[in-house]
């Protein structure tokens, strides 16, 4: 397990990629977790500069708790780790796509993901078919 | 276009629902848009209890946008529209995952998703052979 909360001596989160981000008032940026060959959301959690530094550096995902004050790398107390494949910035640097594959259960609940256990009801939208002509990408204005 | 940004009058959340969000300082909760049948993360945005009201309800889906202080129903200026399948709530409350169908390019780049653009370098992780045995769910404790 590691230990240490700290950064390794010396490394830090490369700096071009840092000031990409829009972290929110704690510091934090928002990382979706998906399985890279199912599709499946599994959770979302939150990195500071140094849980982004490690997950892109070390094929594990690790996350920052706010509920605990540390840096948590996913499954090191369950043995549901988390492997990376894949991690991206969004356009507005708000969030990270970041595919991997998940050792069973991403939820603490022992759920596969952290959504499985609260839908809730919906109405469901579907494409009026009047809207299909106009529906071309490119149609627009910058805030869409 | 929906022109108001008022509430519908008398209208609001659920409050079974609301009481199981879990707010950030600005009173968003983070919304994951998914299309239903890939699987494709498309975006990332940010929802109020009203936002939230209005998805559930109308079939659409609709932010709050911080940038410009507003509720905006995606696709309204854009004709790039998300018909909602699902919506679900995360373990914690501080996230929403809704499956759409995405009419067009989710990103106001043009772009199919908000993360085709800048794609991060990072290590790939793999399950080390000999943790196959170790990771069976339901081993560990609480916080994963």
């Amino acid at each position: 397990m590691l230990a240490s909360s700290a950064p390794d001596a010396g490394r830090v989160l490369d700096p071009a990629i840092a000031a990409l981000l829009k972290r929110d008032d704690a510091g934090l940026v928002a990382a979706i977790i998906q399985q890279h060959d199912t599709g499946e959301v599994l959770m979302l959690g939150w990195m500071d500069e140094e849980a982004l530094r490690r997950t892109l550096t070390s094929g594990r995902v690790t996350f920052w708790s706010r509920s605990r004050g540390e840096y948590w790398r996913k499954g090191d107390t369950s043995g549901h780790g988390q492997y990376v494949r894949s991690v991206a910035l969004d356009c507005d640097g708000d969030a990270l796509l970041v595919r991997v594959d998940q050792v069973g259960g991403a939820c603490h609940t022992g759920d596969r993901t952290c959504f499985d256990a609260r839908p809730l009801a919906a109405v469901e939208g579907v494409w009026p078919a009047e809207s299909v002509e106009g529906a071309n990408p490119g149609e627009g204005v910058a805030h869409v």
